[in-house]
């Protein structure tokens, strides 16, 4: 059971929906038609609108435009500097004007030459204001769809705290865990919540949906590329040729079924297949947990933990795993470690794993968590706890209980007596009249066809939307009545071997915070230890109840403002970027690499050219690529680059020429991470397509490229000022990786200071913490005193770094070997370094005490947590008074 | 000009609207009927709907209640302590029940017997629905109605980062400096816009509304309480009897006039009148200030500088004053002073003025300001700057120009030639066929009557909507023909001897934020420099559009959803309080003060009994109380207290004896700010009744005696088990005044320490900030780890004065003495103290370096800050990088 690299074969339990190889994936397969990543396409949509307002040089043609202009210019607010500001740093550069510097730095080739069709500009507070007219065109129905999305009540204490709050939407990735102790406390506490619901050993910190953590089960089990399934019933399935190497079943299935499944997993492990469980955290609240039936691998989405239906996404999906798997599981994990002063603190664990590291040798390519969301659903725990998810549970079972029993009263026939919260009913009487009667009360069902229906419930649902449903189902009984009668006889799983008897989530994390002002008090007290943008562009409507109370799967005429908002956007997208159709079903930029790699791997095998698999990366792309590629099926061959980051022209026609006739593909993330727009783009593109090849273009640096309306425009010109500003404040101080001007970021070369200085990349970066700041990326938004503030600490650390070199400060104690100083090390007592409390916490005269934002923690032991994994809370310090009395007892 | 201590007479200028003294107090007058106050008026229905709902010991009669139970049971989520806390607290003081304690606390006498009439229970995210159905009961119309209100553009920026982000809304009010630097800098923000915009010398931090602005203006000019008011015209005013104390006008009035009224000014001046002027902030960025020609006082709203209609309020009102009446002036002002390490800091500036001080002889009761609005209108200035402010003023103005041009072409005749944003017209036509245009197109016009209209423009107008209003006037020309005919010709107030040729907000604050990030990051970093409740209580529905942008004078049937929640708020409180009728229209507990006494002297007035004059406060009752019996033409008589805070019968008796004929009212603070319930408020209510007074109960503490349905109880209930708690845990270690059990709060006695140790109770006040923590109420939300992290403070700081006492700690370097210690005095590398950074920063184990809330300076000195008074922003620091090149000149 170590292994399980076998060739080919994955089974399906048969159990899920007919249409696709689980209910979760049959899911997103209709999402891809259009529905998906509401909450990002609402917030391109807002960006669209908010990139297209022109920008104050815009030249009114009307009298009355130049009298009542517009009232503010959204496009100056969301960029940075100002006039005064634009000036002084083109005088930096020597350059006469912004258009100098475009002429510079953007070949002509690839300039568009055309104005676009775009709507009319509009201001922050008319954008809201269509969106509320948008809004209103979704019909908000009481959905009991269930299939993977649930009602759930969203707590607005937690709503408010953290996901409308920009201090957790805007916090930077984890990877400088010294400031970021808060949201990676968050996460584990999500992991933590995870293993004991599912009672696994591990769980990572989420995945995409729930449908990528099925894909990424299959090829864990797998092992490696390429995967066949099959769709089969539990008693159909056969281990014995020893060629399976996993399965995949729901618990509880898709049409609410609960069934014993020992025994399929002990037949799979004896077969030398992994198990893999598709399941539901709220029912596992009462449900004996797939982790005490042996399953290796248990998987889901924990939408319905206080995270809103958003017509389908995103949410996060979990992923646990047995002990033995942990360093096989995809995706990002955080862990317990020590900090360089002995305290325990929490970083991102085994990273070595990820693609970001391994890159080619990658057989994942995720990259990215829902971490919001799964922190939103870690709150959720955290704020019921125990007892108040058991409560929810059973309150949730208790009402499908009541409702089974009156469908059975008036007739109708239940696909199983053993359920949680949904019911398969085969009607007794005609299901187009059940379902008139639905409408008339704004109810969604689940529509199987031929006299089938399906009803989902869930911890919203109250007496009154029971009697409802037993009055479209035509029983005319009441649900008091229906459980005055039932009485204590009707137990369910509580009455069960079903029923869970194992504790969770006994963590004091999971018991201390159940009121209001203590929940509120432990988000502030996490987000403060976080640094963040602390910016203001989140996305407002996506709380709104018209666009978070949408199922995914209800009528399409019921989501027509949905729709409006997925045409305009395909239609102002296919405008920027050129291209004919746009699909907004990828949830992620790795993610949106594999369909595009897929897509053309599809493309080539309808034209007879399956053999065609190659696929050519340059060392520039971005990190995800290779993985990606890997995963639609191809092999990847690495391009050259020459010292500036263009790509090796002479190397690249040599590997076509060796791969011309299996040439799949090349992958070009444009522009390039070393921030160059490269002129020989239309000489790659030709070169590619003329040898039966197809070009994959990498948006991930997009936003310096969009050369669109004036908006846009002149966005894109003051990030491309921005850059170059900064590159020449620092190219007396530092080696930069580029020729001439860059387009929206650079490299600083720091690897020569490892010989003169002993000091690393790491070194620098954590030094960046002291100085209050982080490496950024000199976007639009930045001003000039932000990025002036960024350059004097990189100078300052430069100044630090020749201090090293020339003697003058210690080669193994100094502040950049020391760094990050935390509060804890900077206010103690003991200070026994060869430089000074200020040299080290307050380095230039804009740090200072009261304003700097304070690294929690000292430098983290990466090493130590890898080596001592721990994956789920440690024990809290309790705190004991000192000043406890001798309690009189009563 | 000095004193203006005159006998009698106020003078009013005639051109403010007829049915009241000015546009304001009219404003407010009908609001007086049920309309204002309508943030506190959601808040508390929130609050009665929360209150409401049932314990988890409620005891379902029906089954399905009890298998199918309430979801989520808010009244336990709002309370701290759990069960075992209470079991815990209950055993330290020696009790078997909180029915016990109760028992022993609250008198027999005035425990309510009967159950309480309400609404069943609701859940938070039901309440939400509930206030969504309510919402869509308002009408939005667009309102050009203006009367002192204007739509505005709330910048979404400042709305969700300021108004919706509970560590703005809940900090507290900022007598501890140290821990307020942010809301104060804010503050400063605001006087210094109000002063540059009005042209004074100086201004307050708000008021509550515009019309207590101007009652005040006229009480300043006064000097004494009892102001003769009389309306006139401004050429109908008569100074020369040398009998007025003050002028109130309007600029631009209420019509919309600008007329020019120096002379009137002057001619008051001369009679030894005050002139105050009713102003309008957004019409003075192109108007010259009335700071420009004499005027003493100016005031107004603040409202138009991006805070939402609200129907009504509330909204900060501006004051501002010349330099010579500066200490007169009432409300709350902060000011600039030094802190113990000589920088420069921020805090409320000459507090002996007020009534918290002063008591009973104070003419002023105002002890609140709105601050968070002020807020608000500060950062909005901060945002748009002066240019952002003076483009809106113009475009405004434009829009008006139009619309006039427009007007006058269809025949309409207007009543004032000069005007800023408002219109009064004279129409050529039926105004009831106007009116039915306007509502055909749903606009809301101010109605005259006799053929006469008013509009007024804001900044939110947009060319469709002029192109609406000309289509409702009769005019057949649209905005854009008329602007194109009009060229540059009608240039109104830019054009006319009016036009501002002052500058205005030239401080940087005002000219570095206008970017989102900017503007983002400035108030996160005055937010963390303050201490909150980040709490998540906060008036979620405030911001909704049906709320937010209803005008006051709107149509009443516009206000279906406003009306619903006033009724029905109206009847839980009568319910509650056991009264017949509710006022919503004070707005703080300071205005209900004076409003009841008012009703009281008028209801005695009528009965002929105007003689009665005489109102007894006792010692024991709430700061404003004396203020208000003045204000409301009272005389003061103070009733003795004993030393457990009861009221002294024996006093009382004799005083009534002896003002029998004369006895007005009696007002009690119920329970007592010595938080005791007074087992005699029966004897004393008999007494003043059989006397011919009247009784006025405070109710500021009357969360404590809400004793209503089961949530309220309960809630009643842990409030006082947890005063009584934190009041046995501190009994062997400080005195405490009051015997036996006490209601909601106790008072610890630290007078004798003066002598023993010379620590007075703001050394322990300070000191408490060190330990992370303020002087809290132990209201029910507090669990028992928070209080009992407070009471070991308090022991902490015991030990502390007892190192002294007893000669261990010096008496005049110690922690108590040097509280509270800044994170620039523990992190700097001088430390000279006797005792060590640990011990000042860290006193016990549960104040850690990263989680500690640090004050952000040293302690305030507020002596020099008085005697050095400036309440406008100082000079900013300037940041110079020490790496600054040598410019390359283009």
């Amino acid at each position: 059971m170590q292994s399980c690299a076998k060739s080919w074969g994955i089974l399906f339990a048969k159990s899920v929906n007919p249409h696709a190889p689980c209910r979760h994936i049959h899911g997103k397969s209709r999402i891809f038609g259009k529905q998906h990543n509401i909450i990002q396409t609402l917030n391109n949509a807002c960006v669209t609108v908010r990139g297209l307002r022109t920008s104050a040089v815009y030249a009114a043609s009307r009298q009355i435009d130049r009298i009542l202009p517009r009232h503010d210019d959204f496009a100056e607010r969301h960029i940075g500097p100002g006039e005064r500001d634009k000036r002084e740093m083109l005088d930096v550069l020597g350059l006469e004007s912004i258009a100098q510097l475009i002429e510079d730095t953007v070949p002509e080739s690839i300039r568009i030459q055309r104005s676009m069709k775009m709507d009319d500009p509009l201001c922050e507070n008319e954008v809201l204001e269509r969106l509320q007219k948008i809004a209103s065109m979704n019909k908000v129905w009481r959905s009991y769809i269930g299939m993977g999305y649930y009602n759930c009540s969203v707590p607005p204490v937690i709503q408010r705290n953290l996901l409308e709050n920009s201090g957790w939407v805007t916090q930077y990735t984890p990877y400088q865990p010294e400031v970021a102790q808060g949201r990676l406390e968050s996460l584990l506490n999500y992991q933590t919540m995870i293993c004991d619901i599912t009672g696994m050993a591990v769980a990572n910190a989420s995945l995409l949906d729930e449908a990528t953590a099925a894909a990424e089960a299959m090829q864990l089990c797998h092992s490696y590329i390429g995967v066949k399934t099959m769709l089969k019933l539990p008693h159909e399935m056969d281990f014995s040729g020893k060629d399976v190497s996993g399965v995949l079943f729901q618990y509880p299935d898709t049409d609410g079924r609960v069934e014993d499944l020992t025994a399929l997993v002990d037949r799979a492990h004896k077969g030398g297949a992994l198990a893999c469980c598709a399941t539901d955290l709220l029912a596992l609240c009462v449900l004996r947990p797939p982790g005490e039936f042996g399953v290796d691998i248990a998987l889901g989405s924990s939408q319905r933990f206080g995270v809103p239906l958003c017509y389908g996404g995103p949410h996060a999906a979990f992923f646990s795993v047995k002990e033995n798997l942990v360093r096989m599981m995809p995706g990002r994990m955080v862990g317990v470690t020590r900090d360089a002063a002995g305290k325990e603190v929490y970083r991102l664990a085994l990273q070595t794993r990820e693609q970001h590291i391994r890159r080619d040798k990658a057989t994942s390519n995720i990259c990215t968590a829902q971490a919001l969301l799964a922190n939103m659903a870690a709150m959720f725990g955290v704020y019921h706890g125990p007892q108040g998810l058991k409560h929810i549970a059973e309150r949730t079972h208790n009402a499908a209980l009541i409702l089974a029993e009156g469908l059975k009263r008036a007739g109708h026939r239940l696909h199983s007596e053993m359920f949680f919260d949904t019911l398969k009913v085969g009607c007794s009487v005609a299901a187009k009249d059940i379902l008139a009667r639905a409408v008339q009360r704004e109810i969604n069902l689940r529509v199987y066809g031929e006299g089938v229906l399906g009803v989902s419930l869930d911890e919203t649902v109250k007496e009154r939307d029971l009697d409802d449903l037993l009055w479209v189902f035509g029983c005319e009984s009441s649900a008091e009545l229906i459980a005055e009668k039932m009485g204590e006889r009707v137990k369910g799983i509580m009455g069960s071997p079903f029923k869970r008897t194992s504790k969770y989530l006994t963590h004091a994390v999971f018991n201390s915070y159940h009121s209001e002002t203590n929940i509120v008090r432990y988000m502030k007290r996490l987000e403060n230890k976080d640094i963040s943008l602390v910016h203001s562009m989140i996305p407002l409507p996506i709380t709104w109840n018209e666009f978070a109370n949408l199922h995914p799967f209800c009528p399409l005429d019921q989501a027509e403002g949905y729709q409006q908002l997925f045409r305009q956007l395909e239609k102002d997208l296919c405008e920027v970027t050129g291209y004919d159709k746009i699909s907004f079903q990828p949830n992620s930029g790795a993610q949106g690499e594999y369909a595009g790699l897929a897509a053309i791997k599809a493309y080539l095998n309808s034209k007879g050219d399956a053999h065609r698999t190659v696929c050519l990366i340059p060392k520039s792309a971005h990190g995800t690529n290779p993985a990606s590629a890997q995963m639609a099926g191809m092999k990847v061959q690495v391009v050259e680059v020459d010292k500036d980051g263009n790509i090796d022209m002479a190397n690249l026609k040599a590997l076509v020429d060796k791969h011309k006739a299996n040439l799949a593909a090349m992958m070009i993330t444009y522009p390039s991470t070393f921030g160059v727009f490269e002129e020989s783009i239309d000489d790659v593109c030709n070169l590619i397509h003329q040898n039966g090849g197809q070009v994959y273009l990498d948006g991930a640096n997009m936003n310096a490229q969009m050369m669109g309306a004036k908006g846009l425009v002149h966005a894109t010109e003051v990030a491309i000022l921005n850059a170059n500003y900064m590159a020449k404040r620092l190219e007396s101080h530092y080696k930069i990786l580029f020729k001439g001007f860059c387009a929206h970021e650079f490299i600083l070369d720091v690897r020569p200071f490892k010989k003169t200085a002993n000091i690393e990349a790491v070194d620098v970066a954590k030094r960046l913490q002291d100085y209050g700041t982080l490496m950024i990326e000199p976007t639009e938004s930045e001003d000039k005193a932000e990025m002036d503030r960024f350059c004097d600490a990189l100078m300052g650390i430069r100044q630090e770094i020749a201090d090293i070199e020339e003697g003058r400060m210690d080669a193994r104690v100094n502040p950049l070997k020391m760094a990050p100083h935390s509060l804890a090390s900077i206010t103690s007592s003991t200070w026994d370094r060869p430089y000074s409390r200020e040299y080290a916490a307050f380095p230039l005269p804009f740090v200072r005490p009261e304003t700097k934002f304070w690294p929690s923690i000292s430098r983290i032991d990466d090493i130590y947590g890898d080596q001592h994994l721990v994956c789920t809370c440690p024990p809290m310090d309790v705190y004991e008074s000192p000043y406890e009395e001798k309690r009189a007892s009563s």
